[in-house]
């Protein structure tokens, strides 16, 4: 409920939530929607939607003012506890809700954000998705990412699957950040033969902070789950300044930033698309496989959880490296091209590892290699440490995959073949898109 | 030696090492520096100095034709096995080697580069050097760089101290590329009141490729250690097309592209100065401590290499965790703001691994908190999964580090003091500008 004082200025200016009104408070002079009241957020707080796509909390004191600007349509929605249904002439897109902070709240006793939305909420932050779709929305968990596991990625992609046959033209994944590129990852490799988009959005900032990226976001996941691409996407904020998303390759895009709204990136690829919030356009930027719905989306989910991703570094321990014999797998995140310790001219301090992971291979543990560096390809033939290490059988020469790409890839291969040359063969084939054979020529990254 | 006929046309156009030339040959035209002959190239190769500093190796056959350009001065030089001295009146600059890719050369015969240079040797291909300083070289090492381990730290420490104490203007340390970043981060930690600069420097590309650009990035790297700087940088190549370089502060670097040039970036802070290798110009992009010759440096480098990096990743096993009690310390690379598996709502498929991360800490192994992003800043109060974090003790809340460089400086932390709350005392204390209390507002990372 908001404070007597707020309910008597909004009556006296005769407005509700879905109108537009100019607010005057001591923080400034904001014009918007008016947002149905934020349930955690103080009794004083008028949540606006400005015409960028952004929400801001506008604190409502002595002396401040409110004006009708134009009246809104009502902001009612026909909602359950977890579940609503937008039923209109537009194109249907399933929403499933796995938590995140695109889902979440601060907890104004603690502080803390945790995840206290339904999806059925989301309209309330996103209204404009009713002009654009047909929106049905389920919660499948409510978890912060970092708390994600292979079986939940499993679920996701049997309850996708679910949704795809129900004939929608895309599925949103709201999702959190910390490890959606695992999930976009894991996701691409189950789901086989997608004839229609699924589309991971999240948010950096909580949807009760000013700068919260959470509607932005989610109505360009739906225009990207409309748009004429078939596979799995990651659909964030491209800017700290703009209002466009960029739809990444599932298997391609990595968080970079542990807090900025353009955390993530694409690497060794240009992303897919960029999707422009207030022109509601998708602009494809390469070749995507187009959407087909003749197309019949197989779930190919069978995983081997028991995987470990060493990134290596200066004094790694040989005898540490042994203990990992407690793995059906092994990624190691090695330095440059994809170079361990080798110790190659005896010194007397240098430690090689490769006797270590040598073992690992004999006792028929795949040891895959990916570049510490995140960007660019391993290359086993340029050095003398790429040589051992090919000479003992590890995989991934001449993949430009992430490290946790390959992490994910190689769960997903010893999910269906245990013999280190079988588990090879599958590795190095490209399946998702998660290696190329030439490198694109991408614009420089910035230099500085 | 070149072959007869390279020798016959070398002596009919009345050329030698050090003259300006024109080459013609298949590939093209090319003018430049007539460098000493490569021991290790083809017989019939001649490898020029281009104006842009990068060498070029040109197959001289049937058809191909050598010209004088302008008679250059003769490239002689007082040289020993592994020493070499350039004595003139411009300032000291001592160039140490440690090995890698800007000290070796392509074995023919395997097709593979290994470390085969000298530092004398380094004048053959930047013989500009003799214009800008008095060198003296000294190989410590010829290492590959992904064999250094703390002990090569400590020694390089040491012997760099020992060319402080002769009071020269600066020292250059060649290195190879894959773990200089770890290596600057020590040396940033171990030379402490450091009166001049100490420049690390290497190759992305060997000196026998025609893209080499060991010849810029050294040049660069001997002015930029008679720039007004004191401390750890490493110098290295900004990007594919400019003949400039980057300082970047020794603790707030690292490689993200395996292969590429501009592979080294600045992280969190923008890089310390731009040098400009054809204008021999070094302009200094933010403050830095200045060089000051009445400091004496001060060798600090007890460490304690015991210490393993946990990149975690969806699935990490919690039993797993519990065995890295094997090290003294512990750096977790947790996603997002600093986060591990919590599962702070009892989700059936997710597995705490703060109970673990706890068994360590009680223990007395201090557990060190980094961001897997690698850009941004540690944030344990925002959600659930870092505020638990926080209550079992770990370390680096509000820290801004890299992984790689939490990961030396908990190693050199450990050099000095062992419980817990003494190293969390050290940790979090700035020491060598590895971690700030604000993030500057560096300009967006490209978005594509």
């Amino acid at each position: 409920m908001y404070s007597k004082e707020v309910m008597r200025a909004l009556e006296n200016a005769d407005v509700r939530e879905g109108d537009k009104v100019c607010v005057r408070a001591s923080g400034g002079e904001y014009e918007g929607l008016l947002l149905p009241r934020a349930e955690l957020g103080g009794e004083n707080c008028l949540v606006l939607k400005l015409d960028s796509g952004y929400n801001v909390g506008v604190e409502f004191s002595a002396g401040s003012e409110v004006e009708l600007v134009e009246r809104g349509k009502p902001l009612v929605f026909q909602s359950s506890d977890f579940n609503v249904s937008v039923v209109g002439g537009k194109p249907r897109v399933s929403i499933l809700g796995c938590g995140g902070t695109i889902a979440s709240r601060i907890e104004y006793k603690t502080g803390a954000v945790f995840p206290a939305f339904s999806p059925g909420d989301l309209l309330s932050f996103a209204p404009e998705l009713k002009d654009i779709a047909s929106i049905d929305c389920r919660k499948l968990f409510s978890l912060l990412s970092e708390d994600m596991t292979p079986k939940h990625w499993q679920v996701i992609a049997r309850e996708v699957a679910v949704e795809v046959k129900k004939g929608v033209e895309g599925i949103v994944l709201m999702h959190g950040t910390d490890t959606m590129s695992y999930t976009s990852a894991a996701l691409s490799f189950m789901l086989q033969n997608l004839p229609v988009p699924v589309v991971l959005v999240g948010s950096q900032r909580s949807s009760d902070r000013g700068s919260s990226d959470n509607a932005v976001n989610l109505v360009c996941a739906v225009l990207a789950a409309q748009s004429n691409f078939a596979g799995v996407g990651v659909c964030m904020h491209v800017n700290m300044n703009d209002d466009y998303c960029f739809l990444h390759e599932g298997t391609r895009v990595r968080k970079l930033h542990t807090s900025r709204r353009d955390a993530f990136k694409s690497v060794n690829v240009s992303p897919l698309a960029k999707i422009d919030y207030s022109g509601r356009k998708v602009e494809f930027l390469r070749d995507a496989v187009k959407r087909d719905e003749r197309r019949r989306v197989e779930v190919d989910d069978k995983m081997n959880e028991n995987v470990f991703l060493l990134y290596t570094y200066p004094g790694v321990k040989p005898e540490f490296v042994e203990k990992l014999d407690c793995f059906d797998g092994v990624v190691v995140a090695g330095t440059g091209l994809g170079h361990v310790p080798t110790n190659p001219f005896d010194d007397e301090f240098a430690q090689s590892i490769v006797p270590s992971l040598k073992g690992l291979v004999e006792k028929g543990i795949p040891v895959v290699i990916a570049p510490q560096t995140i960007y660019g390809r391993i290359d086993l033939n340029v050095y003398t440490a790429g040589r051992m290490l090919k000479e003992i059988g590890v995989i991934g020469d001449g993949c430009d995959w992430l490290p946790e790409t390959a992490l994910v890839k190689l769960m997903w291969a010893l999910g269906h073949v245990k013999k280190v040359e079988k588990v090879r063969e599958l590795m190095v084939k490209n399946v998702a898109g998660e290696v190329s054979e030439r490198s694109p020529v991408i614009e420089e990254e910035r230099g500085e």
